[in-house]
């Protein structure tokens, strides 16, 4: 029987009616006015409403993926950074408003399932996934099983601390990896590196704007052969192969698949970790290893959680 | 129906009959007199014939542990440190020798699984075990089942990389954790310090032989106040806590297990990690986690092994 994959961004709730081998039937999308619980319940039963009409089946369960720390048993959003969530029921809030079975899980959770069953992971058993966008974030799959860990938050590979005590990442945290490597934070150095004044490279690449300040600029910047840029770049660069190749080596996965905005549209990042898994994992976990680009794109989440549900 | 558990190790084997609670009904020991696959083989077989007939049961299937990387589909022992093996098909040879069937498994997974059954671990389902003797190793378990990885190598904390390029490790890689927190390489650190001369604490400690230094040694001169014994011990301290604090972040387990002789004889070092969990693991990540010491000591891989039998 079909099922309902939700995909709830920071701006945007996505449904899809998804059939048993991952395909999207129907697909609707709702946009977040306001961030309360119960607006957001509500933009997603209307996408949830939308979706399922237009693929004239009937669906008894739904899955849902949200960024942040869920607690899966219970299906609560425990940290929900997009929306600014604490504590939120949302499992049983939509349960409630929908009617279906809701099984709540991390959006990177969704996303590696989708890809393991309908993309990148086909045919695998033990997968990690670890996407970089303006956060970073990671999924286990290990023996064809989803790693959720006890309280449902296994995989925050965002939040390892790379340096003690350092940089305060977005989770309120100090030294997280994604207070280095994460969009949003590859735009605040990179913004901080502009602010001094001292790179050419970056005021020509700016025209000296802030706003217009991407992850991509940076990367241009450290190849252009500005010296703070790239100080700020390999490191990134380093830390994140570091802290993939020894993902790798705990978990000897069949494949690593990457994904996410920043390793995208940076290359030069992209190309640090394969090199970095390469150079950094023990040789016995990566026999056999295969490294390869999601191929779900913005689906795999969508088609993830319906096949979760 | 009772199994045979056996314990590999560098210089014995021993095999325990294990009932389905994990009770051993008897144990056996054999000296391995030569290293040589087809000899421990015989030593192997002499310890198992001696733990049958003492239990008087019969038996039908028995799991191995041992030090080493593990194809565990194929039964071959990928690289035996404490044996100088390579690529030993241990699992076939023991197979024709014995006529059980035969599942050979990584020691720290036999170990983990022996206190997920029998020990520290039990109720549990979400486990990180972690051992520092003369190596570091872990061994995870999500959702009760064990994590092998994809070529039966999952768990090598000691291998992954703390400093890139930095200190060899015996597994001929560079910059290992275990090159600075394994037992072998306390001792061989605190040798380096105590050549030097510079440090009148270690050599008082050891009274200037080299073959007194134990990783006691090195906690003992740098608790004395010693500055470079103080700093390799810090450094050790240091990297060995962020990498237990990430994989709890990574993992989210139940019960974080920790064992070995490095942290039963240097309560300082064990310190350490235990704030260092608190420190620098994510703060979700670490809801409800328990830290707790191994229970079955000696006997956790034997256990361990009968039950994955």
């Amino acid at each position: 029987m079909p099922t309902l994959g939700i995909d709830l961004g920071g701006t945007f709730a996505r449904a899809a009616v998804v059939d048993e081998q991952g395909r999207i039937l129907s697909v609707s999308k709702t946009a977040l006015a306001e961030r309360s619980p119960t607006a957001v319940v509500e933009a997603i039963a209307q996408a949830a409403a939308a979706a399922v009409e237009a693929a004239s089946v009937s669906v008894e369960a739904c899955g849902v993926g949200a960024a942040g720390q869920i607690h899966g048993d219970t299906g609560v959003l425990a940290v929900g950074p997009n929306l600014g969530w604490r504590n939120v029921p949302l499992g049983e809030m939509l349960r409630t408003r929908l009617g279906y079975r809701v099984r709540l899980v991390n959006d990177l959770s969704a996303a590696a399932w989708g890809e393991l069953h309908a993309g990148a992971g086909r045919g695998a058993q033990d997968t990690l996934t670890v996407f970089v966008g303006s956060g970073v974030g990671s999924a286990i799959i290990a023996g064809g099983r989803l790693v959720s860990g006890a309280g449902g938050v296994a995989g925050e590979l965002g939040h390892i601390k790379v340096v003690p005590n350092g940089r305060r990442c977005g989770c309120g945290e100090l030294g997280c990896l994604e207070a280095y490597v994460g969009g949003h934070n590859l735009i605040a150095q990179t913004r901080e590196l502009l602010a001094t004044g001292h790179s050419a490279v970056l005021t020509e690449l700016t025209e000296g704007d802030p706003a217009r300040v991407t992850p991509v600029t940076l990367e241009q910047a450290a190849e252009e052969g500005d010296p703070e840029a790239r100080e700020v770049y390999e490191r990134a660069g380093l830390m994140l192969a570091l802290a993939v190749a020894n993902q790798v080596t705990v978990l000897n996965p069949a494949r690593l698949i990457l994904g996410g905005g920043v390793l995208t549209h940076c290359p030069g990042l992209r190309r640090r970790v394969l090199e970095g898994v390469q150079a950094y994992s023990s040789t016995t976990s990566r026999e056999g290893l295969l490294i390869t680009e999601a191929e779900l794109g913005d689906n795999s989440g969508l088609i993830g959680a319906g096949l979760l549900a």
